[in-house]
């Protein structure tokens, strides 16, 4: 069900409730991770009121509670004058990571894998996108304020969703489900694409447009070097270009997800030893993600329909579906080269991050779901001897949403 | 009325709005409290949207925009499999004093008395709860983050709404009403019950995981003492155990409400002179508070029904509620010995909170409230010389709950 | 439409689901507005609760999410006894600035004009009013916390949303539209009023009590002096007193707006050389703006109507509005008098503000707007030689409102 509607008799006007509760618990099995990351949290706490006008004109407002802050997440006016001219004012999802465009509540997995570390989220600007074909291309370009790799723009500073630097983002992306009409149900459930973004702009050590990278257990580790007193960190110091092609398929009630991102970014960083130091640095990542619904549901980008739901007194148990999953992000060397003068420092951020994880959910209803996920992940370098240690992350979550 | 609704044909499915909005003038006739504390402000801005899919999975989002800030106060999943079997997973209030889990809506006084300071508000968990015998047997158990005396984990530092320990709290509560389904007139408006908590955990002189206790004008009166300069403060370190006795009675247009509540909570301090001293505070508080319908309304645990309106159109003129209550806190004595060693600092923490308080309560209707409260605290000790003066606060409430 | 409903059969309980959202653009074609200013940002995220009980009783929940913040916008309950007495409580806008109390959804201009930065934003109070002679009269007197010019109480310091001073400020305003029920054309688009605020409070060199100062940019050009080491800052100390008559008049589709607001305040400075100094400043503004319909819609003081909705299918395109406006601020003389021991640095602060400003609106829909602004503002003084440099801001807004 999506959400609870109210609309006027002719149905042109209509306004939707809906929301995304979701409750994890975690727990590390691994000696690197603080105590204190063993916690209850609140993952996402999302009401939202959207709706359209005139058949024409939409909104949308989704505040974000969780984590102990308060944040607008989507907030957007739309005009969909044609089904190829859509123009999008606010912010939203910048149109780049195909795992970051899935919806939270359609994730098979509780956290996004690593290339969504180097993908735009949330951002303000204006787009303008559609469907061509009938929906067999999707495409999207926009132009925004332009955040960090991995961030929103509620994260900027030093103010919240507005500039950083003074220039703007361009991202673009195109999508091609070449069977989507098509009778063939070996291949309509193929899509793939392409998307990007391109800045040209210079950060400063205050604002240093400059991304952390964090494992799927949500702990950081990669970060360029800061400033400390008397020594420049590092910066980001002219182009910045994102690349990722990306798949989907599925048949039946398998689906596999998968994509790869590089970023190339110019850095800077003024030392006391070596002068002015610049470099383009490239971060890659790529996932493979797997899909299997035990229960004989279809897989889809774009949600699932437990075929029962969990309710002890009919004796129905809903729908239940494993996954498995592989993937990596890797730092550019050059970035840890240098000795004290390197953007990044080797003793502290690690170089590689590989990981692997499987999980089950458990769809109690369309709406209801509880999973559980183990994620190991090993490292190269990142530590004063050696790799860093291996993260053991057990999550859980209980979730809502409609 | 108990919110506004949308719902599906077949009634299975329902998103409930609802609201709490309390705006309170506060005047203080005594010498002590400062006089910024004059004020008008908004004590809970709460509109909420919850609902229920296939008659058995609820959920609740309630944020609080009052008092300058913004939290998620309710954000929870609750399965309802029996009766018997309810699961909760979110943040909610902790199943512990009786006054507490009354809610904001049906509450006799405008702030709740000192027993509550003493009591886990909202926190992050995952409960097991529901009604035997018909609802004469209520029952909670559960595992959550674990919080401060009084407080909520929107208030936990270093990390709002997560874990600020290394341990969870267990939590439970039982709470009969014998003659609920009865005949008997004097007797079905009877329930008692005992709830507690345990956890065996350690602070740090940054985060002590002790509470501040406050005085029904909500001014703190007492702390422990806090690390300076080279010298530590008290910090929580061991085993911290509540217990709480509790009974609720009415008859007719009259209803009573009673409660009493212990906390043993190890502290240790770490001092120059004295090295590391260690002991087991108990801190202990209780209330009664009486209620009366003026105007013959029946007396309840849960809510009010006016036999008529405010309406000067009509004539009518609602219902009239007179309440009065007395209620303590007492410290250890055990906290203040030591001299600069103490726990706690006898020149600012008072060592005991004793105070009467009337009210009356206009109900204008079913949604809509006046209150005026005249509260008189005294003090043991917490001045440099005597006793800290008594706070006279004279509270008003303009209220709409639904 | 104003607002999605939910109501009981009898339709004396209504909840009304309401929203402002208001996406900008903003470039700045000048050399003094730093260039991070231009920016998307999101200037006012509104979702709105609001209700009637009993057909008497009213509430609102605003919360506003806009600007990388949350805080509670309106906040309030009001008691509609009888049409001329109207009871309300909470926070809400103080009557007083005509085009502060223009609805967001309603305003010409992408920002308010100069003369809103001398009267107060929301506060929180009490206040009686309502509507006499079937409205020709419109009236509201209130006591309120107390804001700074321009503020609303969520900016208050040290508490946001509670008193910041010891003393609360009472406002009260009259509105007459004299020809209001009569069928005169030329006549019946007549209104004003006059309105002000009075209040006598003492400052700190903390809480300053006093305003700074914004450009139609939104860039301050006046601020009193700050307290630096050793040296006071100015601080309010004494009377506050503001006055504004005010008007509107609308003719078929032409509309005027017009306003004049006067604050007095009393300050004192002390200083190492001049001990302290007390004055008594009166700061003014005034503007003038006007409105004309292109496509022949009325023009009106609340709302307006579009003959058409743009709709590419139907070759229709909405309506379209033209708007000029001239505005001034003028602050007293005798804070710049002194040197180092002025009220404020004329070497920074601008004594003066000027501005004029066009703009055009295209109304999509009801609900939709689209605007294009620019606004030029100069200035006498506030650089360190000669005149601070013209602001030029064109500014656009993408805008939902129901």
């Amino acid at each position: 069900q999506q959400g609870f509607r109210i609309q006027s008799a002719d149905g042109a006007n209509v306004a939707r409730f809906r929301g995304v509760l979701h409750f994890d618990g975690r727990y590390f099995a691994d000696d690197v991770t603080p105590e204190t990351a063993d916690t209850w949290l609140l993952r996402r706490v999302r009401p939202t009121l959207e709706g359209t006008f005139n058949n024409i004109y939409d909104f949308r407002f989704t505040p974000d509670f969780a984590g102990g802050r308060t944040i607008i997440l989507d907030a957007f006016v739309a005009a969909r004058l044609k089904p190829w001219a859509v123009v999008t004012a606010g912010k939203f999802k910048v149109p780049v990571g195909l795992e970051r465009l899935v919806s939270s509540t359609d994730l098979r997995f509780i956290e996004r894998g690593l290339p969504t570390s180097l993908v735009p989220n949330r951002d303000l600007g204006l787009q303008l996108g559609g469907d061509l074909s009938g929906g067999v291309v999707n495409y999207s370009v926009g132009y925004f304020n332009g955040v960090s790799d991995g961030s929103s723009s509620d994260s900027n500073t030093p103010n919240a969703d507005a500039e950083n630097d003074t220039k703007g983002d361009w991202a673009a992306r195109v999508f091609v489900q070449p069977f989507l009409n098509s009778d063939n149900f070996a291949l309509r459930g193929l899509g793939f694409g392409i998307a990007g973004t391109y800045v040209n702009s210079t950060g400063s050590t205050t604002t240093t447009l400059l991304p952390s990278y964090r494992t799927p257990g949500q702990q950081t580790f990669f970060s360029y070097r800061g400033t400390t007193t008397g020594v420049n960190g590092t910066i980001a110091d002219g182009e910045r270009l994102r690349w990722t092609p990306q798949a989907y398929y599925s048949i039946g009630s398998f689906g596999v997800l998968g994509e790869y991102v590089t970023v190339s970014q110019e850095v800077s960083r003024l030392t006391p030893t070596a002068g002015l130091r610049r470099d383009t640095l490239d971060n890659t990542a790529w996932q493979v993600q797997f899909a299997w619904f035990a229960t004989g549901e279809d897989e889809s980008f774009r949600g699932f329909t437990p075929q029962s739901i969990f309710d002890p007194s009919q004796g129905t148990w809903g729908a239940l579906e494993l996954v498995a999953r592989y993937h990596e992000l890797d730092i550019d060397d050059d970035a840890f080269i240098g000795g004290a003068d390197s953007y990044a420092n080797p003793a502290s951020a690690a170089s590689k991050a590989s990981a692997w994880g499987v999980g089950v959910n458990w769809y109690l209803t369309q709406n209801y779901k509880w999973s559980l996920n183990y994620d190991v992940t090993s490292f190269d370098g990142g530590a004063a001897i050696g790799d860093r240690a291996d993260e053991k992350a057990l999550f859980t979550r209980f979730a809502v949403g409609f």
